[in-house]
């Protein structure tokens, strides 16, 4: 199952490349941080990365849809049995409410990969608000804003050609 | 937006934990091995690592639905005019074909989350084989069989407790 | 491309069959009754008929994911500029919040797919509650246990076989 | 739950309005017929009509991805012991393979929403052709073509507005 070097001969890869050093970390709440790859406005479906200090948890927050986390540095737990270290998946069904909490020496680092949204709550349950592709790309966009930086088209499929 | 200590009071996670560290690696072409972590029967999505030697390839195939591939460790490319190093996300929309050519200096590590399946395609641009849920879990019972492993069942997606 | 009749050999075909005529409707909410499909208790997937008294609107409400509308019968409008009317299909992107109006002179009848959950908002546009796959199918066990109907197991996904 | 009649305040719908009396039927197979209503070009999502005469099948082939079938008119079976009837919906797994037949006494119409492609295959289960997005979207401009037709960008999810 092994070709020759070379792109597939008359076929397009149609893949969009996105080089991780080339996106900027930006302040989500105290102590939790994204970088964001990828927001489809069609589906919802949000790629990113999630970086948390140490001893830090992330508010109650319930998702309509499945998520999957891919820890790359530290380690988390929802305090039900089992801890998230590095190297392992998780994956969450539509329909899942949790408080990750970081529990690893480091600063955790994860990639996640949403469909549709994370609904934060309070104590009584009720949603204090909702975060979507449209209030992330937001978030991103006041970002690079406010440090005059211009802001990747992380909502566009088109594949990459340098 | 940080909570107190303690899993979500009321709340179920239903996350599926997958430790990485208990699933098998098995060879699935000649310098191409897979860990499979979680084969969604009713969608075909399919979780898993794979791991490949320096200098293969991987031969020409099609994807019906999408992929999102997170290069864990080492590079590749598909000559493109572009190369996924560690920490890259490549987003490949579907009805992509490509042929992956590792391009680093230690092994490719990648996670990859395909949705539907690979199909391998000959130098006249016809399927040879079909990669999907079913074939794919069928090579693990084979390889668990072989080496008198007990399977995980990673076409479950309940909540792990411990 | 036409076969001799019968069942594709040595293939299975994987398929369940939901006779619409054995399910039932329930009332939702005053004026408004849903006959659920399926359920899909891991990406949240909600697939049911929706049936509107004349006149009645549906309150404010937000889906995290998308939606696809096909219109039986009747017609309805978000009062943007057009109506859906019978055999006419609506595509919504994820994010989107709307307040369906029926605008036929006979009852409105929909079967809609729903990725995720509806939100309804108050005038504030604050959430006041969440349906989704969980509580749609707690709506159905209740209506089947108040009425002493032996509830069909919507969330399976086993073929149909007679 | 019932609001006041016009647009919710303040929000979008984002909803895409496909008018099926301006879409055009095209023959797909000899006593088979298309009337596409939208392609995804990111998920490769396909949601479109299929009208077939009557006792005619369709040729015998493989889904990736997962399937809904919601029967308008006619009757239709896999042969595997039940018959989908006007109203009725069928949920198809991923990997699923099969050859519908027609069985009502008028034409069959259905609307299907398919994730990912249809791969036709011979008697010896070899895949002779795939049909995606990409060859769907060609054979309905190919059809525009032919008949003089400005085709609608059914690969668009923009917001209608009139």
């Amino acid at each position: 199952m092994t070709t020759a070097a070379g792109p597939a001969k008359g076929y397009k890869a149609l893949a969009s490349h996105i080089n991780s050093k080339e996106l900027p970390w930006f302040e989500w709440f105290p102590g939790h941080y994204l970088k964001l790859c990828k927001l489809n406005p069609i589906t919802g479906q949000i790629i990113t990365f999630i970086k948390s200090q140490t001893g830090v948890s992330l508010a109650v927050h319930f998702h309509p849809g499945t998520v999957v986390v891919y820890t790359i540095q530290g380690a988390w737990t929802y305090d039900e049995g089992w801890v998230a270290e590095a190297g392992d998946v998780v994956f969450e069904v539509a329909g899942s409410t949790h408080s990750p909490r970081m529990c690893g020496r480091e600063e955790t680092i994860v990639l996640a990969i949403i469909e549709g949204a994370l609904e934060f709550r309070d104590e009584n349950g009720n949603v204090t608000f909702v975060e979507n592709w449209q209030t992330l790309l937001k978030r991103y966009h006041d970002f690079c804003a406010k440090e005059g930086i211009q802001p990747v088209d992380i909502t566009s499929f088109e594949p990459t050609s340098h």
